[in-house]
């Protein structure tokens, strides 16, 4: 058997090795094929990762000595010895993942420095403090990373030093007293972790290379990884590559850039370098950097460089480039190219423009568009007739407005999100252990930090509203107060802000529901042309009929009938239907409910005029119109215990009998959809008699209405021909003139088993999979989001929310059953989609495969399900991040 | 087209047109064509009865002409004139179903009969009294059965009459008595029914037709084919047939016999008979008969050609046959023969018996049994010990013993009998509307009626315990009190009854299990040396075990530890270790279940020495251990309005919190199963380690104990993986050199559809069909079979109870994809099913179908399996009644 190969210099790899050599490593190897100059390295393989995994983190027996190999011919090529010598090799160990995950893993810079390297490296650059700071980084680095000691130790440390000698940036310190900090952080090291740093740097690089594999599994990693659906199998690669210095002196620098404008999609300059700097003091956010355009005033040459480069990134990419770059003594390389993270209005503009100019084809561009980023465009804006007064302006990092109260940190507002409360989550700066926070927050302010931080970062891949860099606000965590100005807000204060413009406003401005742009439509009318899968929405009201219509719906592939039963003034009379003592009671209910339902289709129909409009007759159990049955008995209780009037008792006992007759201990499983038709005709012919009656209505005014009844939960084929005869009776008898279509909801596993049966008294079939999840996994949506799905998450059993995304191997299977079954009595059977799966890109994938007519989805994910379902048909997986 | 057949003479039939011909014209058919005499007709077929209930009962128009061909042809063989001239010929028109249904549905006699038809009849016979005795029969009859005139107008105005003249029994009017009785009749008739007779016979004919039709579909036939699994599409054939006279005076009789003890199963005489009377009066119980034997005495001719006929019958059949004869004139005829209905006890016998005395094979043998017939034969009996003095005796018309309240009125015992309180149904003489109170009550007396009377008859079918015409009892239904001797017993007051002996006695004596018997074991023994599937048990205790063993289990296939945990002294600690706040707390809550669970297992690892035993790990979610949420919601509610002390409600509050944070909207779909497991992986560690040490003591005592764990709600492969290797961890520790299997629950749609990747971590699969039912027909046994399961039951949308009877196309299907997927990974995989169909007759017919290896079932279902299974190869169907 030939070895594994683990270790690939980067002369080795390219581009299309992503997945064996990270993002990273696939990429400076990229880079170096095409002549960009990149400081020399290798890249130990994910693979290399993925069996330390599997061993419990012990290493292949392979994989040092190939690692050693591909060092000794490192030094070979550079002419250095790591750690050795007159001219000594410093390495810096990074991660690189398959998909991106900024910030998340752990990075050691300048690995090789040693007091004698410290001294050599003076000599050879004739810079000692460059050295000596080197060597204090290291020290921190190495010690907080690979052995676990704690940060503040070392600040603390920095800080007392510069109380000492009256000084305040850590540029100010002189040489000696960075020799001092070396042997601090030395001394603070050892106490911290109870050991010397080991003297070998071999040592220390396979003990680095060993803390990166293992960040992988750090806890934000693995959120990041949850939140993008990453699987936690893939495992990091490490990429060791001789250190340059962008803090070596006045000519040295250090940046990161964009060859557009991320946020907008403008080709513009866009980036932030710092002179005498590394690479983590721009990323970090410590130190505010510079705006690209000044480098050339500072380093004309390597400017020009960094900009021809850049432009030929992006050509050989055909995409927007993401660089990181130093400047070492006047000479440019690149650490990192990757595609370039872009709001999704960004993401149409540039996909727009790179078509425009002939650089890739539509095809292509809609590849490039991640559908879920389009969630971003759809939230709400600042209504551009607001009176609100800015308080203070930050950097518009990541665009939409938000309102909520003020959090200060991430705890809180992961905790007051989760309770349903609106927060902002305002920071002097998040750090990638914020993220919780973010993520349950409208939007983040922070004080600190440009266009490149973490919040910017992050935010902009959430979509949502980022304000960074807002210099005149004061955070007081311990006091939880924010000032702006002579205003101060506490957590119970409400703020709006817009990342749109970086404005911050007090109070609560209105907001107004996003603009379709003509980017937005040029883009989603290439994947219109593409896409085989129709999309419709889910409405249950002519408003969100209205709205769906404009985001592109083909027509509505559900309306949730009982939904209008819950309105306020309609309660009441659907309780009375319910507790009628008999069948002239219960006729008097409905025959009350029935022009209240007429009015809710005719305001559909109109909005979908020309479209067809599916419409489910009522699907859940009658107690859910009733109070609970704990709430009810409770309430007996109390009036039996304080002596209340007899009839009031009375009346609350009869009550609780009735929700007792109806409750039922999985109503998941009850008497519900079909099941309650069949057991009470008369709702059913209600329903239908008011949407016949809603259809002529309209009808006589021009509009077309397209009806298609749908009953819900049929588990036997003789369900649906009992209620079909129903349907069609009243039909007959109301609206025979305007042609409707009866189908069936697929959404127990007996009728996907079956559906060779059911297809017999249906017209289509919609798979409801929602519920089809429920039953064929064996899990209750309302009970396992909140108990142990989340822990299946975190283990693995289930790598994604199977409600979120639909199940491949069991309820897809489900699905391609059911509609295998049902064509194969009736070739051609139309067949839809309509639970939230219908507005997931990975389950669209899935739909699209499996021959399904339509998606239906909430009338917000149109846009999302369109893009989809073009790149579905386009092989462009939903997963490829 | 030819035109449908829808009129068969008897000569045209044979046996095996049963489905056409129904069972009653089938067999007179085939007895006319094996030379057995029987009077002359001809049958309308199931498929008129079919065809007319397709068409609201209205007939095919070919019908009534091939009806009056058949008339006409029976009029010329008989050379008579329905109704008319000389020598009137008068018919009997009576059902006659596919499956037999005892007096479930309607029949009229002496159709025909008339004014002139009467005053011919007196001529022809002789018999003056005969005739009109005949026509005030057939007057009441017909007006109660085709116009629906109600019974008791023609039963008060004969005992007004019989008052008037003085006289006790109908035999002692005069015949001028009798033609005033026409006479009332007739006025009566038109009283009720708004109308005259129709003059013409053949218009009576015509309507008597449609009249049995309709009685297809009347109440108590609907119920007993439910109960009996009958589907309600077969209709019923009517067979018209010339009247022959059993009243017709002394030299006539009419009577049933079987040809052997249909009680016992002994090859001895067993029937009853009137002199001059007709069949009706046999059945109805309203005069008590004579037995058999006594006939030698009085028609010694009849009685000897009936005997030779009797054995001619058994010998061509090959079975015990029940018939009808009736005596006219000293000469036999035969009216009906069919298979007898006998107890399981005898039906064991015979098939015995009839093995031996080489009539049939032991396959042929066991094609008669019915699997669902041995139940009764497991019921309990008297135990010989007790000291009970017996009140009274009456014939022990069905075997076994019953202990109940004294109930007066079927609506009663039903109601009763429902609500789980055990009655014993005392009636004057049961009639077919009394059935589902004999269904709901533990066994049946009567004061009346004979061995064949219509409650020893359905009962003994339904293997209920039965003492008929006890003589010395008496019942005032409207007082409610049952009188034997000087004892009075009310509706309170419970009584022991022996169908075994007839002897009944004051309150409640001991029973005791049933006996198994020899005939039993030789039968069974056939059937084991067939059947392909093995049969295991259900069983959670040592004593349960040792009685499956007894009754021929070869394994446990299910034992269910959170049974284990419900004991009084174990549920306080189960709830230390489900309210634990820390993992000590629950560890030591652990420790204390362990040594209770370790002694369960010694157990019943010793009472199955040598043989498998399936142990589930915990199933149920853990809320059900602890008070439900309305319970406690509603304790608290009281303890704060009644000013409870503070620590008391806190205590309450505290359990509340509790209650609230495991309580689940559907437990059904919850957090149990494997899913508790993967959370509390010490649950699994302690329950495995006690079934271990439970294994490794009972070796040292020199049992054998093969132990099978079992993981429950299974839906993801990884899941099994995971619990697999809890399991493999903990044996390896605790009882390395005692082999174990690992197997799985499939109980969920995903296992089935993703059985391929689960095989991969089992030993065996288990089919529990009780959760797999739930979630592919997506209904909670819990609420459907009180809500609209029933309905559905009665509307045909499930033809039999999904819960009792394995749904064949929906979850049997998804069985077999389990199946098929799981040895597509594990070719062989032992594949068992642990549900309750395992021990119902017509699922293991599929399951042996499907290819199982075992079925397992609670320990008194095992021989009715055992039977099953070997039905099941020899394709003898379960529905075959």
């Amino acid at each position: 058997m030939t070895e594994p190969k683990y270790v690939y210099d980067f002369s080795e790899g390219n581009a299309g090795m992503k997945s064996l050599l990270g993002g990273k490593g696939a990429n400076l190897a990229e880079m170096m094929s095409i002549g960009v100059p990149v400081p020399d390295g290798f890249t130990v393989t994910t693979a290399a990762c993925v069996a330390a995994m599997k061993n419990n983190g012990q290493w292949p027996a392979e994989l040092w000595p190939q690692i050693e190999a591909g060092l000794d011919a490192l030094e070979a090529r550079t002419g250095r010895k790591l750690g050795a010598g007159d001219k000594p090799l410093l390495v810096s160990v990074r991660s690189g993942s398959v998909f991106s995950m900024p910030g998340m893993m752990d990075t050691i810079l300048n690995l090789g420095i040693s007091d004698e390297a410290a001294a050599a490296l003076s000599k050879e650059t004739g810079n000692e403090r460059f050295a000596w700071d080197s060597y204090r980084r290291f020290i921190q680095m190495y010690a907080e990373v690979v052995e676990g000691a704690p940060a503040h130790v070392f600040e603390d440390a920095l800080a007392q030093l510069k109380a000492r000698q009256g000084v305040k940036l850590d540029s100010d310190l002189s040489v000696d007293d960075l020799k001092e900090l070396v042997g601090t952080f030395k001394r603070l090291a050892k106490e911290s972790t109870g050991k010397d740093l080991p003297s070998d740097p071999r040592e220390q690089l396979k003990h680095s290379a060993e803390a990166v594999f293992a960040s992988w599994s750090n806890p934000r990693a693995k959120i990041y990884r949850e939140l993008n659906n990453i699987s936690d199998d893939l495992g990091t690669a490490v990429n060791i590559q001789q250190m340059v210095f962008g803090n070596r002196g006045d000519q040295s620098a250090t940046g990161v850039a964009f060859t557009r404008n991320p946020a907008t999609g403008v080709n513009e300059e866009y980036g932030e370098f710092l002179i005498n700097a590394q690479g983590e003091d721009v990323v970090a956010g410590i130190r505010t950097p510079h705006q690209l355009k000044d480098l050339k005033d500072e380093l004309p040459e390597a400017y020009h460089e960094l900009k021809e480069t850049m432009q030929k990134l992006e050509d050989h990419y055909g995409d927007v480039q993401d660089v990181e770059f130093t400047i070492e003594d006047g000479h440019l390389y690149m650490l990192q190219t990757r595609n370039g993270k872009r709001t999704a209005a960004a993401a149409l503009k540039i996909a727009r423009d790179l078509v425009a100019e002939g650089k890739i084809s539509k095809e292509e561009a809609l590849k490039r568009i991640e559908p879920e980023q389009l969630d971003q465009l759809l939230h709400p804006a600042l209504d551009p007739k607001h009176t609100g007064v800015a308080l203070t302006k930050g950097l518009n990092a990541s665009p939409g407005a938000a309102v909520g109260k003020v959090s200060f940190d991430a705890d809180d507002a992961a905790l007051r999100g989760r309770n349903g409360e609106p927060v902002v989550l305002v920071r002097w700066e998040t750090t990638p252990d914020d993220i919780h926070g973010v993520i349950a927050a409208q939007g983040v302010l922070t004080a600190h930090g440009g266009m490149t931080s973490h919040a910017a970062v992050v935010a902009r891949g959430m979509g949502k509203p980022c304000v960074a860099g807002a210099g005149e606000i004061r955070i007081d965590s311990d006091a939880k107060t924010l000032t702006i100005g002579d205003r101060v807000f506490t957590e119970k204060d409400t703020i709006t802000m817009d990342g749109s413009t970086g404005k911050i406003y007090a109070g609560a401005l209105p907001l107004v529901p996003p603009q379709i742009t003509d980017d937005f439509r040029e883009v989603l009318g290439w994947a219109d042309a593409i896409r085989k899968l129709g999309v419709r929405a889910n409405s249950d009201t002519g408003p969100d009929s209205e709205k769906a219509r404009e985001l592109g719906a083909e027509g509505i592939g559900l309306t949730r009938t009982e939904h209008m039963f819950m309105a306020a003034d309609r309660l009441p009379v659907v309780q009375q239907m319910i507790l009628a003592e008999n069948d002239s009671d219960r006729a008097a209910a409905l025959t009350k409910l029935l022009p209240m339902q007429q009015q809710d289709f005719e305001e559909i129909f109109t909005a979908m005029d020309g479209l067809p409009v599916t419409i489910r007759l009522i699907d859940p159990p009658l107690h859910e119109f009733l109070p609970s049955l704990v709430e009810q008995s409770v309430l007996v209780q109390k009036l039996e215990d304080t002596g209340a009037p007899a009839d009031q008792l009375k009346a609350a006992r009869e009550l609780l009998g009735h929700v007792k007759r109806l409750s039922e201990q999985n109503p998941m499983l009850g008497t519900r959809g079909v099941r309650l038709l069949m057991l009470y005709p008369e709702i059913a012919e209600m329903q239908v008699r008011a949407i016949a009656r809603a259809a002529k209505a309209v009808s006589a005014k021009g509009v077309v209405a397209k009806p298609e009844i749908m009953i819900p939960l049929v588990a036997y084929a003789v369900e649906l021909e009992t209620l079909r005869g129903i349907v069609e009776k009243v039909w007959a008898a109301e609206a025979p003139e305007i042609p409707t279509m009866i189908g069936t909801m697929i959404e127990l596993p007996r009728a996907a088993i079956t559906a060779d049966q059911i297809a017999n008294y249906a017209d289509f079939f919609s798979f409801g999979t929602n519920d089809l999840t429920q039953t064929t996994v064996g899990i209750s949506r309302d009970d396992a989001e909140s108990s142990f799905l989340h822990a299946y998450q975190d283990m693995g059993v289930t790598p994604t929310n199977p409600f979120a995304s639909i199940d491949p191997d069991g309820v897809a299977e489900m699905v391609k059953i059911g509609v295998a079954k049902g064509r194969s009595t009736k070739p051609g059977l139309k067949c839809g989609v309509c639970g939230e799966h219908g507005g997931d890109p990975a389950s669209i994938e899935i739909f699209n495969k499996i021959g399904l007519d339509y998606v239906s989805c909430s009338p917000y994910r149109i846009p999302i399900a369109r893009l989809a379902a073009a790149r579905a048909v386009l092989g462009a997986g939903a997963t490829d991040k």
